[in-house]
């Protein structure tokens, strides 16, 4: 189970490696919100997401000679991005296995990371066998998008560099909203921020429709969504709960908040027009769930994780025709 | 006239109000430029753009009697947000002297953060005259944009964080490509790159047509654009070089770099896909210089100044359609 010594470990790979992103502020967002909003820019990070952080702990805490046969993973967007530069720094390979109708611009990007992309058909294959075939034949290693230790850890480098940005902004006590699918950049947040800034707490936020995370925390047993796809925010839209996050979010987070895919775009189009940063939806949420959920929260301020930017120039121009 | 103690000074009035703004990278854009390149997102300053630095630095050099009687300024962009910012939170009165014409939301941000503004018409109107009244009356104190010794100190601190950003990066010899109007971006970072890392070359960077610095120092006698307007990158177009700047940029920077609109709208639309941040065209020069003029330059890495990122939807909407 991922620790806090694991994570202090994780950052000290991720040294000189990941970027340290900027807590962004803007009076105008503080205004809609009524208190002070802080956002985590980790749409600044390498591939446009956390997903880099997660995907080289993983890579940086194998043995060596694993690594060195090759990692597979299973990701039509930011984890396959992500898995697929820490590879390509690593100098392994990365295999990618993707959705045939993933979109074209993914698939390129990955490719282009140096990725080895595998397309199956997502009707009449079997991915998991697709991919256990594959890592048999070449000896290569799963990386888990959030069931992992190791990718807990990594992503729980956002945590620590949250606690010393909030202290340094002034901020001791606050909700921080982080975007959830499975739950791997929430718990390994929660985790850091247990040890190292118990007065900030982690709150997951989630699409509505999609909200399995809120509803198996307020539950206290993991719920599955009825439904696998429907969201603008498909970067975040999971099945059910990750095993390994959903008990340390039952433990550290408050309640989830859940937002609509229409606030989500105005949160894209406020971050656009008031930090000049891009979100994807999905990586906008926990933004959204601040500046319209305030009733919800107490406290001066409240800290937002924007977790990624990969969005698609038609969604964005959808974002965009929302501005006043 | 600004030195590097000055710049040092100023940069530890700036600690703790303007941010440490992150260099970024992609190795798609490192694709296009054929080397490396860093590009130094000051559009996630406060207020959208290096203008706060130079803002802030003038006003808390101001003795504190003075500067409680306000400060006044002339601008319909990035300036005017950044003393109408710095004046609020030094808790004095700022006066943005405007055109009528401005856009809406250009005024309505400068009035939200705090700025008196006072619109004047362009035809009818003398803007000095109604300047010189204010100022007497009220006793203000103006800020210039760039011709101004404590305002080139405070845009210098950039050019502090660039010296250390690109030492940690390893990148020891590169020009560094600044966007440019007046000079006061340029000039600042340039004195603080000659203390601090002088194998580190400032380039001005302007829009075709508005090329005054550029033939300025090829010819080595400051010489005046032939339009005052007709650029989308209206924030850095300026009649001619500042007097204070240009002796500075004579001294120590290299040739000037020209590029079109287009290429500067293009590079607004790259950033926006390629790093996640917001650009306006003028302060799109510097990249587009990197991406596009790489037979002008030598070496393996270029650093790009981001400058600002006010933009309007539509432009940005005109941007977006040039992407692949």
């Amino acid at each position: 189970m991922t620790n806090i010594a694991m994570i202090d470990a994780a950052a000290v790979r991720l040294q000189g490696h990941a970027r340290v992103t900027p807590l962004l502020s803007s009076p105008f967002l503080d205004d809609i919100a009524g208190r002070q909003v802080l956002v985590k820019a980790e749409c600044l990070q390498h591939t446009g997401s956390f997903k880099y952080r997660g995907a080289w702990a993983a890579l940086s805490a194998l043995d060596a000679e694993v690594r060195g046969r090759g990692v597979i993973a299973f990701s039509s967007g930011n984890h396959a991005q992500g898995v697929a530069l820490a590879a390509r720094q690593h100098g392994v390979a990365a295999v990618i296995v993707m959705p045939a109708d993933a979109p074209a611009i993914k698939v390129a990007n990955t490719r282009a990371l140096g990725g080895e992309v595998v397309l199956y058909d997502r009707i009449t294959q079997d991915r998991d066998a697709i991919g256990a075939r594959l890592a048999a034949e070449r000896g290569l290693t799963l990386i888990r998008p959030y069931d992992e230790p190791q990718v807990i850890a990594g992503q729980g480098s956002v945590g620590l560099e949250i606690a010393a940005q909030a202290a340094e902004a002034g901020v001791g006590r606050a909700d921080v909203l982080v975007c959830c699918g499975g739950g791997g950049l929430s718990s390994g947040v929660a985790l850091a921020l247990a040890a190292r800034a118990p007065r900030l707490r982690v709150r997951p936020c989630e699409p509505a429709g999609f909200d399995d995370m809120a509803r198996s925390l307020a539950a206290g047993t993991p719920l599955r969504n009825a439904a696998l796809t429907g969201s603008v925010c498909d970067a975040i839209v999971t099945p059910e709960p990750g095993k390994l996050t959903f008990p340390i979010l039952q433990q550290l987070a408050g309640p989830g908040l859940v937002v609509s895919d229409a606030e989500a775009l105005q949160a894209v189009a406020l971050a656009w027009l008031r930090l000049r940063i891009v979100l994807e939806p999905g990586g906008a949420v926990a933004l959204a769930a601040a500046l319209f959920r305030r009733e919800q929260m107490t406290g001066d301020a409240v800290i937002a994780v924007a977790s990624g930017g990969n969005i698609d120039a038609l969604v964005f121009a959808k974002a965009m025709a929302m501005l006043p």
